[in-house]
């Protein structure tokens, strides 16, 4: 996968060279690209942002260096530009999945006030990280990128991409015990030391559906309960 | 504000080095250090994870790493344990404004498939980013962070902190324009040219409540809407 990133910031992006992405570019895997947009501009001070039209205090960006710079990402990368910005539409891992597909993207972060409305058309989605404010687009662009590659095939080692996520499913994750059995006096459950794989499932299963029951009210209500989880939810030996 | 960060990867903190956080940094109103859990394992070997009891592919990390370090921390550091994970609650503005009230904060970021649950008893919060999967803590956390830090009195010039942010209010921004005039056939609205305050404000209104109405009938929905509003939305001279 090849993604350019259009910036302020670009030594920002040096956090892909670490941990399981850094280890997928080392491989080729993936193509991250940071470009600074500052490089376009043709203004002799090379400024990137302007007073708004309208008054108010702020700076917003002006079109044309982040224009020129799409265009000029554009004659090496096809893939969609992605502007992230708060009134896009928010991020989830449905959106992750769907854009893991894409061979080339091109990230657009803004910075400042806002960007000029006018760069609207030449951008083909928005995405936003969730309902907060950043100090720059950069800071939503990072943990999207992370969530869209580590679904490309080979960036996850089979370890790492053996567990069938949460939000795949809807739930929320059972609670994982490992060494010591006993930590500070606090004992794992006797069912996992147990060996009987049938029962651990189960156990497994219901504390996944009681602690999403219990967090979140708003995805538990969306579940498509099986006859198996609702007796499971009943049975008071689990 | 003092933030420490527990984290097998510390070297994605040097992300606050940069822009606005890192300013900051500079200045001495943030204190943000990256501290590697690594360190305070016990064995020999540092491992910091295992396998999960009852089965399972994925590493679980263990509790004396973490917990260790979490003391460590609070020789120093007074304040809240945050752990970013994804059963915490969702991360919103909201949270954002109550956080950026406190003096110390410790936040934990977890890796691999998850954390032993006896963690969870020397943990006083968990924060969740939103509804997809990352690598690992780190990749929420630095969103967080800055979504707190900037929050911070002192930690945005006046000019970048004047825009009174859309998730303040509950609405999306309204459009912005700066120079040219005109770019690439494109004009910016007649009334921002106007000089007229009241019609500019009314117009930007508008747009905010329109675009908000469209792209989050959500936000919408929950918006009180003052006699003025309603006018202003119907009326079509705006």
């Amino acid at each position: 996968m090849r993604i350019d990133i259009l910036t302020l910031f670009p030594e920002m992006f040096e956090i892909f060279n670490h941990s399981i992405l850094g280890r997928a570019v080392e491989k080729n895997i993936l193509n991250i690209k940071a470009h600074n947009i500052r490089d376009y501009s043709l203004n002799r001070h090379k400024k990137v942002d302007d007073y708004p039209y309208g008054g108010g205090a702020g700076m917003v960006m002006t079109p044309q260096p982040i224009v020129d710079s799409i265009r000029a990402m554009k004659r090496e990368n096809n893939g969609k530009v992605i502007f992230l910005g708060p009134r896009g539409k928010t991020f989830n891992q449905d959106m992750a999945k769907e854009l893991s597909k894409e061979k080339e993207m091109i990230f657009l972060c803004g910075h400042y006030e806002g960007i000029d409305e006018r760069i609207y058309n030449y951008i083909d989605m928005e995405i936003s990280l969730g309902d907060f404010v950043l100090t720059g687009g950069e800071m939503a662009c990072i943990p999207i990128v992370d969530s869209i590659c580590r679904l490309v095939p080979g960036v996850l080692s089979c370890s790492e991409s053996f567990m069938e996520e949460s939000f795949y499913e809807g739930v929320l994750e059972y609670p994982q015990y490992t060494r010591p059995e006993c930590f500070e006096e606090q004992k794992v459950p006797g069912v996992l030391l147990s060996g009987h794989h049938e029962n651990i499932r189960k156990w497994r299963r219901k504390q996944s559906l009681l602690i999403t029951r219990e967090r979140r009210r708003d995805l538990f209500e969306k579940l498509n309960l099986s006859v198996e989880d609702k007796k499971i939810l009943k049975d008071k030996k689990i």
